[in-house]
């Protein structure tokens, strides 16, 4: 596997473009179009929240029916979510805009909306954005770039990540783009995220490798605890590539899911980094556990903690504060028999050993909590398993944010 | 059932006092006793963490045994939590220096810390803090509230509250102080709280008394969805009213859970409302549910949504998050039945109907959210029962707080 430029229209034969429709925000793009030349088979994950904004059921509609996906519609500023009948016929009447300026069916649209809950999408702005959209559509990386842009909200960046892979004697490219970055508690599923490639490989092959691998990625990241009602991860598949069709369990398999993690694990991480207010990146790793999990759930505690969440923005090396997350985590262990260290680019320190401080050196400490990445490694020794989850700090910003991100 | 001015000191037989050991602050009181001329029969509920301090260890060998208790010797500033032997150690030390001050056997005194995680008390300051606490000792309403102060760390005010009812002949009082205000999110059981009775009742009635109600308050309310290491409430009845003796399914059982119930609310509540860096309490009801269950779960989802809390800080009706927190609580309703009201001291509005707005005044809205106590009501119209949670808002204050505690 090699990383290389791109997102979304890094494959072979995927399109993309973006626009400003003025649907919430003013003076910024806020529609995205991705559009493949080729019907693609389309695997999709969703939120798990009872209350279901109106896309993620279409698009749930088109996913479980296994129909074939030639685009994606994503608008931002409005979630389309708590809008009842009249919610979900505005995602019908923005697929049959889509097909019928792209000459394709209405079926093979899918919708991503993200934003503020409760309100009705301004539905002819819509239109005419996907109208626009139709016609600046085309394959460059700018254009995905552009892409992951106009899907942002409170994002400070874009997020998109493209790898190449061998199968047989053929090329295949994989490209991705998401968005977070509040209600950020990934449940099953996670947030805005689409994936595209141009391999041959069939649609249960592809869901599984897709559900299988938002386990490890999104649903290990944690900005607020908030679960949205949006949550959306779809992979598309055109087959451009033309390799020999990839199957499950065999090694062309094994590297395919592993481009798909890269780039999964890549944007997860980017969005919990990029939480509401986050000037940190927080990974937890816990290791020694006698399952994975156990590790899972011991490591999600840590980064899901306000408490622990503070402590790191004020960059504190307050490890009681972690001690007692895992403990409520509803995992067992043995808090006498845990050593802890924090990990940054600034270095590796061990606060803990058997449940009981060091003598370390808090300015070494506070050093180390300063970075943009910081990691906290727990080893609960009980075992070989371990695994990691990605949050951020808890800080001013995320107040300012959503004390006031409605109006 | 009638409300009466006092604490700890409230029911007959109890003395309070409190000193300034300079375990950890200066300048402020931070021990306290609660004293029993007579032995009690005792009930206590303990954190369910993991990782549980050296006085919940402590307190759980003297409750489990059903050893009477007649010293309760509480600290702030250091939680004595992730201590190891040294920790408990210094329990058993502070009961010893208790029981020889005040003439009483070590195993009927039980302890209580809150503060911070990790560090070692200094014990020498703490016997000497036992031995004038003991000096100090009165049966004074002040010296009660003195007490609920001393035991305080980030709270901004002491939380106490007494009442009177009447057994057989016999008047009955019972009283009771809690702190709060960080790392809030008791499970099975709560933070320090300490309710006096000199009620007439076996110690299984007792413990009953407590675990039941437990269940309906204290573990009720969140600040911040960190279940502590050291959460204790501790139930004392000295049996000095010479009521007869109370017993589990009569009446004047149920009136003895009432007033237990009143306390217990009423401390609960004070703890939400003073949260860490709040401004408001948040109270949610949810109404229409098929069980009690149903209902808690609801409830409880609300007041520890992050987003909720701050749109509260904000004066911002925004009700998709509120829909949104029901949604992820694993219980299950139709978001197309939901309505939903605010209500405070400034009036009442409706906000939704059948899951989708109503043309509501924002600035009305906003007046109602402005208020130091605002009530969110959701009726999910599939039954009877309700349930109430308490929280607070999330504001700059907690970040302030959390971000620099420890240092």
């Amino acid at each position: 596997m090699e990383i290389i430029t791109g997102g979304v229209t890094a494959a072979e034969g995927f399109e993309a473009a973006s626009t400003a429709a003025g649907i919430k925000y003013q003076d910024r793009t806020d529609m995205a179009l991705v559009y493949s030349k080729e019907p693609c088979v389309a695997a999709g994950t969703f939120t798990t929240n009872v209350v279901k904004a109106a896309p993620v059921q279409w698009d749930r509609q088109v996913i479980d029916g296994k129909g074939k996906v030639q685009a994606v519609v994503v608008n931002s500023g409005i979630a389309n979510a708590c809008t009842g009948k009249e919610g979900l016929g505005y995602c019908e009447e923005t697929a049959r805009a889509a097909g019928e300026a792209l000459g394709i069916a209405p079926e093979s649209v899918v919708i991503g909306s993200t934003g503020v809950i409760g309100m009705q999408l301004p539905i002819e702005k819509v239109k005419a954005g996907v109208r626009v959209l139709a016609e600046k559509k085309n394959g460059s990386l700018d254009n995905g770039t552009d892409a992951a842009r106009a899907i942002m909200t409170t994002d400070t960046c874009e997020k998109e990540l493209a790898a190449i892979i061998k199968v047989g004697e053929k090329t295949v490219t994989i490209g991705g783009m998401a968005k977070g970055s509040g209600m950020i508690h990934p449940n099953m599923c996670t947030m805005l995220a689409f994936i595209t490639t141009d391999a041959v490989i069939g649609q249960e092959t592809l869901q599984k490798a897709l559900s299988e691998d938002v386990q490890d990625t999104y649903n290990m990241i944690s900005v607020d605890g908030d679960t949205s009602t949006n949550d959306t991860v779809l992979l598309l598949a055109n087959g451009l590539a033309g390799n020999p069709e990839i199957r499950y369990g065999t090694p062309e398999y094994e590297t395919f899911a592993g481009a798909l993690h890269a780039i999964n694990e890549y944007l997860a991480k980017k969005i919990a980094g990029d939480g509401e207010g986050a000037t940190a990146l927080l990974e937890a790793r816990v290791e020694g556990c006698e399952n994975r999990e156990q590790a899972k759930t011991l490591a999600k505690s840590i980064v899901c903690s306000n408490l622990t969440k503070t402590a790191i923005a004020g960059h504190d090396a307050n490890w009681g504060r972690i001690l007692c997350a895992m403990g409520y985590s509803g995992a067992q262990f043995d808090p006498e028999n845990v050593d802890l260290f924090f990990e940054s680019k600034a270095g590796k320190i061990q606060i803990i050993e058997n449940g009981t401080a060091l003598p370390y050196s808090e300015a070494e400490a506070a050093k180390i909590l300063s970075q943009p990445e910081v990691t906290v490694i727990a080893d609960v020794k009980m075992g070989e398993a371990g695994a990691a989850a990605w949050g951020c700090d808890l800080t001013h910003g995320y107040i300012d944010i959503n004390a006031d991100y409605r109006s």
